[in-house]
């Protein structure tokens, strides 16, 4: 792993949209256009990654996303093992670092990890030898839901550039709205955060964004709606609205939508919360609603974000 | 996946028994006879199914059958996945569909559900564009267990026509004895039911089956004997019969089977409870419990559902 | 499975080091040593256990040593599923003979088994048509954790014979102790053990060791010093030392080490309780701590394992 496996890709990890350019993001894009054509057919297999072995390592239940990436790392053809925080020695009281130096010593060639903790993923990158994805890190970064989305979003307007964007409803415990607004600025979109004072970071503006409290004034002539979950798990009493108002003030529904442009796409990460950030018919609405069409394109973006981590010259050619 | 695959199953989906054609379920079993040999090997693998991608949804613990279906799709070459209901977004509020329609986008090649309510993977069935096989439905149907069944006796007495069949002990609570009636009234098999009024559904005359409530009369002169599990677990409180006497009654030991012809084959899908359905002498009787050879036929089984309903033609002659 | 597959390892199950010879073991960490380098290369794979199948049966959780079994299997080639005891037929009553028997109709070609009772793996061999290997059985036998402490020693030693080895702790709980000792009075190093009398079982000189329950006297010249987990989970309250108290007795940290031979080198099975049963220092102590060298040659002596149990003689020479 001395040498890095791509040019167009000159990092080891991948922890967080923070710190990468957009020619590297488009590379990435691109590549992943690739692996959408390949999903699609029957034989969704390829070698590039034979030999390999690549560890989902999850402190927080997703199977979406576990699921998602273990689809890409056999697709490429390596071994995916699966190891879930339930029944790991973590139970016995050994630390995250030790955890992550055993793993070392087994010899992988990516980690993928997820933990529930801001900052862990970056703590275990430090200790291995082998690419770390950051699948999702507390409250801090989700870079591969920010790929994914911006995949989404280029195959339906062409580019990103100069869209103006609205990341709608808990900014506050979001690592899927940090990614994006990284990623936005980067390919150059205009990027709005809308949601109440009580879920909003404190200096958020700092980030690149323009701040609404209303959701009228904040989807005005919005090209992307970007709706978050409401993350009622992670609020310790702090903020627990009730969903009837929340919805009300902050779902989207048919009315909320017709502020924003006419032909405005709507994006939600998921599992989306049925009537309590977003109406049934608009998640439902298939001319503009991209939320199936971000699920297909997690697969593609994890296919070649593993890839450009991983493969090696030799094996560039005979994709 | 608009041309159905195979010509001899004009099916996309496993859902029940019912609606099957007889030949269909024949040209089924044939099918699986071949794996039976393949699996006795050194090299079990075939490549019929490589570059597919399987995902077993199981909302019900069954150990058993997830690993049969596991086995079956990986000795075909597919990349199987697990998903269990722990650790799913289904915490998280995510609806059935929602979830059938996430699974959707990844670009499946079969599903294999197991839920625990009748109906349930009908309704996913109806969202998926890959063939959606039932493992198990509540008390509705279990249809490769039916297959499973079909091929151990079919192995034994060359044909199900003709025979009587004998389903013992808990029929209310019983998908497995659904699909079973299903099958061997389409295959020419004469059916009874046994068991007390309580573990009886009503009507059950109608599924066309003859019915008894005392087991020395119900096993006279049958040729094959299929017990069930008393499935204590769905019992809400209406029936908890004292389980010595309910041995006493309905549980399968050697007087009662001396009522059946003399070369009668005891079966049961597993797993036995001793001394409650099943007396374990007759249970591990090697001449007459078919019970062990029900489990190999289940991986062959459920590798013909699997290559009738996801080979495609050119791949069809290079297994 | 009549012919066994290797003339070096005459053994159809590992289901202890007891029973081994000293050329059989040699022959093992020899071939595992070839694994050793191909898990360093990018290419990990081989295909010499092809269309095999291997079951990961854990009745107790372990997912350092699940994991290094599920690798092992795959960089074979060969398809490895895991079934952990939660969700599993067992809850529903089924006997552990019920689970063997039934696993054995799915033809498989290894069940790697854990079981929180001692002999609970020699039950399930007895009924298993395939090689059975012994992931740990109570406080019985962990005999791949043995072999791959030897060949941790050997590469650091050269050779075993001559060796003081000091194992040190919770002997009483302890199956990588059971195993250790065996192994290492078979390759013929000295063995000692130092304990406190509660943590010693009864008789345990008769397993061929001298017998210490002092730190600074049982380490005095060893080569080898093996620290325990003190298994906290297993002591149902007969002896609950005070961690501080038993970490100043016991516990190795610079003072304890000193005693020992200035080469001496420091082992221990992970996961290591940090300031309980060793120092923070000593077990990151690069030079002289082998900890993670031993979690390294884990993977390659279940590898050699494997290979040694399962791979036929035609396959042999197209590794």
């Amino acid at each position: 792993m001395d040498k890095l496996p791509s040019p167009l890709f000159p990092h080891r990890h991948l922890l967080g949209i923070d710190g990468l350019k957009a020619d590297e993001i488009s590379a990435l894009l691109d590549l992943a256009e690739g692996y959408v054509e390949q999903n699609r057919a029957d034989d969704k297999k390829r070698t590039v990654l034979r030999g390999r072995t690549i560890i989902n390592l999850f402190f927080e239940n997703s199977t979406r996303t576990r699921t998602s990436f273990e689809l890409a790392g056999k697709r490429l053809g390596a071994d995916v093992i699966n190891m879930s925080v339930d029944g790991t020695s973590i139970k016995k009281g050994e630390t995250l670092i030790d955890t992550a130096m055993t793993l070392n010593a087994m010899h992988l060639d990516a980690l993928v990890v997820r933990h529930h903790e801001s900052g862990a993923v970056h703590l275990l990158a430090d200790k291995m030898n082998c690419a770390v994805i950051n699948a999702g890190d507390g409250a801090h970064e989700h870079p591969t839901q920010a790929l994914l989305d911006a995949l989404t979003i280029r195959r339906r307007k062409g580019s990103l550039k100069g869209l103006t964007v609205a990341i709608c409803g808990d900014i506050l415990h979001s690592r899927v709205a940090r990614s994006n607004i990284a990623l936005l600025n980067i390919m150059g979109a205009r990027v709005r955060v809308v949601a109440p004072r009580t879920l909003l970071p404190a200096q958020i503006e700092r980030l690149g964004v323009e701040v609404f409290h209303d959701m009228a004034r904040g989807l005005a002539d919005v090209d992307i709606i970007m709706m978050l979950r409401l993350q009622m798990e992670r609020m310790n009493g702090n903020f627990l609205p009730s969903l009837r108002e929340y919805f009300h003030f902050y779902g989207l529904d048919q009315a909320k939508l017709a502020k924003a442009k006419p032909d405005a796409l709507i994006m939600h990460p998921g599992p989306i919360n049925r009537g309590v950030e977003i109406d049934s018919a608009v998640a439902d609405d298939i001319d503009r609603s991209l939320i199936l069409g971000q699920v297909e394109m997690g697969v593609a973006v994890r296919m070649a974000c593993l890839d450009l981590l991983l493969r090696t010259d030799e094996k560039r050619n005979d994709a």
